[in-house]
């Protein structure tokens, strides 16, 4: 869309309005060599079928490369009046092989050309996201491996709950990111069917291929039904919709390296690549990359959401609404591209402050849990009741300004003379996540096993 | 933003990728004006507050208009090292003007600078799309005018339910667009509060008189605290919010148009400009403006959906998210602008088969409520009584495949017997509007004085 | 939440303010079975661990089977002050066994034990809903079956573009929903990694058996990290996105029910079950259901975008506002449940009028497609040529009022002389379905044999 | 919406689903208020119009007053099979008085009825949204007159950037709930006009006083166009858009005491009532009810994102779609109420720890600012030239690990001899606030003119 404001008073010309409204070659040029593609697939497929010569293919094929090669180097005059990229290509094909380019329309409709024309670029886009993922696993898992030990606190409420390590805080997200790349290689196997054929919505009386078509195209198979071939866009909006909940984790991470750069917390520095500076205050680094990962998150469920409504209540088989399909898709698919890089580039640069971070587990009585299983588990306690032994140890200490640890023996005892010295053996933060063994616990061992396990994983992507 | 994806395995650099994410001259260079006349009446400002002399206000406004000049004749070249547009107009009026452009940025900062440069883009946007809803509400006048006698069936689910005019139906969209203007209205008066001087986000020591500047830029006042002066954009949602609302009130009217058009109702035709043919089908005339119409309302709700994410959870004051203000109103309310013109313009053109209308506003016993109404009024039945006994008269006349009106007397005293030969005076279909009387309804002496009313509120806009 | 509005000058109390915002006693009591059987697998697995014993689980397991009896039988009394299922369910637990009530919590905690809770309600209700989605399917392969060969106008922008089957039109809605199936299928598999033992969030030191609960609840494998398992709300988001991408097809078919249902189609009529009369015009019949169903899509829409708002930007692990998942999901896959179960009723119950579909079929030279075909096929005229000539005879028959089987062929020749007697083979409506043979397209023979097929897919379902 | 999942094998009946789905009285009971206050007002209408007896009205009056009470009293039955409110209430009527009840529904239809009883819904939970707002804002006047010199670091992307006070903070919120306040007074003013009388679309041959009911039910005038009366929902949209920018609003400042809660910021304490402790780290305070708050904000912005969807593309008058509006306005306008309870609570209540907020105010050279606007004034520098200066003042302060008004001066008149010891007056954290004069500024006396005045415009409400 162009940015242009229309007047109330209809000067404009009602000429002028539909072309803006109704042109859509300013965006869906992007897909030409889709469109492309799929015309030489369509004539290769035509001439085995007898309905098109070797002569007339040829004409094609090479009228198609030069008008590919006219568009990659900007010699192309892409005009508005043609609407779309469909017409742009096939009305230059006409003035470069004449005649044959009125051949090449047979047995297909602009309606399953657009429909496959729009699917492999979802397709190959979402092979490139899926790539892009897993370079962003490896960045965590590149600084989770050198973090497997870094103690930092787990934070429920954004208030210090137990000891974890960064290496297990960053192989949280691994775990998301890996569910976000799985929905996309799961909608990726979804989508893989070709429309092409489909022809305007009834399939055609034409000898057509369809195996050969798809399988030309990197397809699976052809769609099973031609209505449903020109009427649908579930390939975008499930890939948009795996991109949203990738984008909501992207965010929580965003919004942790925000609170993580403050003052209050120093916990990472981000590189001064990712961040910027003041020219008044040099120390000071604004960590514009997270916030606009953080806020990206918007834009890409608004742009989901925006297509589920266009589609909303639309009768079979192909509406003009459909249009609106590309400009959502593309601007929610390569902000998702762009946060993902950003993210990427921001962990594997930025620096982490073991210091302040130890210095935050520690405080807090953040080994409270630990002194409560230890009751359960050495003196029997029921779990129930070792919180509240636990809950008054705490107090003494809170009361006195000191840590469970520093709390004498007698005073532990005064409260429940169940206690032993041994128990000092689970109150430092290090004992505490070295405890923390279970399957999924944040033991640094545990930490190690899960990182070598993921990059022996993702060592062939 | 361009339209790249972003490599999986970093090798784009991640100078590329932050200045991709980061900066925003692709987009805010639309506001230069707004910047522009933001930094004059800053610069006379500190001219009468002594900050800055003469000499110094005098070249940066002969410098600031041979930037502006530049830039709308095409000579000047943005620079995305410079980020934004407001840093692109500063770096060139330096190198105009050298030093007095460093004394431009006193007691300012980007912080107020950006929120005022949007706001004035938001309301003089808001002013042209309060214009343009005017100019469709008169459109719709018109037809009304000349519709006030044309009977159509008034339809609850899609089925006839009683007979109405089209000049009635035309004026219910006029009221809906005057409440969606009003909100306009709305909007713009409390918006209309100026962010200069807020400075970062505290305010500043520098003698400034805010009064000024508001005044200058056509601001009621300034804004009254510093910290909401550069963390507020709800004047970008409420605008956005109201462009929502108007959007589905437009995919209304454009899907009565799309079935108004299909070969089942044949209601109205639109003209060859908004409407697409095929070549095949000469007679066929596809409404896609109106599809867009109605697709696009997903647009713009998503583009709203979409800031309320990015502004949710925010703390005060500014935080970079909020660079993402700005494609999605420029978006929405483009979006928008676009849809009311293309709208206005099917109204003003459109065919309207007055046959066709009339043909089905006299099937399916339409004035069935006319002759239960009549036996409440002339036999003193009570209503639910009256219900049922129409109910038992129309079964007749649906047995007999009749209408209501032809159904003989006798049969209907045989029913009834407090039925005249007077009911046959409410049972046509002119006879059912004329009789709707009463304040707001579809009688066409309402009609033709409501479009009068219309008409005089609107004459001076 | 309880339909209150809270008074402006806090006279409610606060206590009263946050029982109610924070309690979800009145909704996740839902979760009631999910979380005795989560208990009772927690406490098999502790036996087994040597951490409780065999008398204490005996207490427990006979303790939980008499308060789920007693939820079961409406003799359980839910408290707020006790704020969730999770605490009502212990705390009774408590008053019927006593101490062994204490020792259950001993290594979880509230965070693993709602996200298993929850995501056991979410993998059971998709497994119902994958069932639903089958009966649907079910149900318009019955229709399709009985409709292989009934003729209606394929439309596109609601107008006639080329004729198709009834049969034809029901495949292309069981070919989007079997993809909605599989979106559930896929994201079933992806969710059943079981959270127990994740504990507050960093693991526990207790010697858990995450295997044997993880197989106990039927999950394939326990989650691998803790901070993920508790902060992990992807399950719900997943098959949220997926209702609403279904919930888009029902509204499609939905609208269409209600468009075939007016007056000026007539192509269906629903049966009373699922569509309201009215007392005094009782022929009418108004769709009520369909609408309903083309409604909720909204609200599916609206819970999806919610819950990604909800999730945006938090911090790991657990935050309070995680809470607010549940009654987002429940209204959403409710809904979804609700609206599968109305439309299988109406497609089962629906009435077809045949000739309704056909006669629409036959107008508006719904076979000018067939004609240029046919002049490509036996004149060898390009594509586009034949679109042009085609176009012309199109308008001699449109000029005349009559079809283009009645336009005689020297008035066809005299347009184009390659034209022979052997078109009128191509150019009625069954001619044009039967013709279009290719892989997915309408020709009856196709319908039948893809009816069969998916009757063959689903018949083990 | 019952709780129920319905079955994949339709066993659960067509009528149960139609139920299910079609009746409302499990939630438009909340409308019975309005229903009788409608029908009182109609009734009376009726009797002046000579349409309905004095005897009539008598009758209708004390029997509605009959149903009010046994509603209200828990004595009225309910049924589903009556589907809505406005069933239920007149077959109850018709039991208590008779014939009567059967003449109420003279002239009105349930189209306006339930358009102008959710509207009179709407308008009076707008009217206390209205006070509950002004209660809110007087919490925060509270605070802000308590803290007009409380200095606390101003944030921008998190990081200090300028001192401000924290009275100026919470004034901020007061211009944002003063917008909020009164977009929800422009819509109220703008939805009160009357449906009733619109009848099912047309309007009405009787002859009524649309003046008179509008006037009854505290409506400023009666709607304009029948249609439209029926087909409106703007003013349930309205509301809730004003709601979600609120609703935004609240989750800043939610977001903020999150923030300030933790253990790293300290600024705020929450009360023991707005928080939830833990019974094992009894010094713990989860901010439980700001992150309700927070996420509230998802859930009302998905509510009106739903019923924007509902809306779409909806042909007029009334369609069955339209009875999706009241549970999802229900819905955000009870979370509306709640959330600022909640936080009318919260800042009513919680403890400000002044000392925190000053050290992290007078860290990190916050007064930079202050240096360079120094350097402007007193020597004449350019700004831009000024920020370079104290960027190397800066950068000595950092690197020596002191704040900036323990550089010694020589070394300060080392980067710039122009600077003289008056500078040192400008360095403090309270200087910074005191000199930031400007109006909107964050100066202590501008901050308690600010809330002198708003305590004034206020003190009325």
């Amino acid at each position: 869309m162009s940015n242009r404001m229309w007047g109330g008073r209809f000067t404009e010309g009602p000429d002028a309005i539909m072309e803006e409204i109704n042109a859509s070659i300013d965006y869906d040029r992007k897909l030409y060599a889709q469109d492309i593609a799929g015309s030489l697939a369509h004539a290769a497929m035509l001439e085995k079928a007898g309905v098109l010569t070797a002569a007339d293919v040829e004409a094609i094929t090479s009228g198609l490369a030069q008008v590919k090669n006219e568009i990659e180097t900007g010699r192309f005059t892409f005009s508005r009046a043609l609407e779309d990229i469909h017409m742009n290509v096939e009305a230059r094909l006409k003035e470069i092989i004449g005649e044959p380019a009125g051949r090449l329309h047979t047995a297909r409709s602009r309606n399953d050309q657009v429909a496959t024309d729009f699917k492999l670029w979802v397709r190959d886009t979402t092979d490139q996201l899926i790539v892009q993922i897993g370079g962003l696993m490896k960045a965590l898992l590149a600084r989770a491996g050198e973090h497997a030990d870094t103690v930092m606190p787990g934070f429920t409420h954004l208030q210090s709950a137990q000891p974890v390590t960064f290496g297990h805080h960053m192989m949280a997200y691994v775990e998301m990111f890996e569910r976000d790349r799985s929905r996309l290689v799961d909608a990726r196997r979804r989508l893989n069917e070709c429309p092409l054929g489909a022809a305007a919505l009834a399939g055609t009386s034409f000898p057509i291929d369809r195996e050969m078509t798809a399988a030309a195209l990197g397809f699976d198979r052809p769609t099973a039904n031609s209505l449903d071939s020109v009427s649908d866009r579930d390939f975008a909006l499930e890939v948009m919709a795996a991109a949203a909940i990738a984008a909501v984790h992207l965010s929580r991470l965003a919004e942790e390296i925000v609170i993580w750069s403050s003052a209050q917390f120093r916990f990472v520095r981000l590189s001064d690549r990712f961040s910027t500076g003041s020219s008044i205050m040099p120390q000071k680094r604004n960590p514009d990359a997270a916030e606009l990962v953080r806020a990206k998150s918007g834009r890409i469920i608004g742009d989901l959401n925006g297509l589920l409504i266009v589609m909303k209540g639309l009768p079979l088989a192909y509406s003009k609404d459909m249009q609106e399909d590309k400009e959502q898709t593309f601007d929610c698919l390569q902000s998702f591209s762009l946060v993902i890089a950003a993210m990427t580039g921001m962990i594997a640069d930025m620096t982490v402050n073991e210091a302040a971070m130890r210095a935050a587990a520690g405080s807090g009585f953040s080994t409270a849990t630990d002194l409560a299983d230890w009751l359960v588990r050495a003196g029997g306690v029921p779990f129930r009741d070792a919180h509240h032994i636990t809950g008054r140890i705490v107090a003494i200490a809170a009361d006195r300004g000191i840590e469970l640890a520093d709390v004498p023996l007698a005073d532990m005892q005064a409260v429940d003379r169940r206690i032993t010295d041994a128990v000092f053996e689970v109150l430092t933060v290090d004992d505490s996540v070295r405890s923390r063994t279970s399957y999924g616990g944040t033991a640094p061992g545990n930490v190690r096993a899960m990182v070598a396990r993921w990059q022996a994983r993702l060592s062939g992507t």
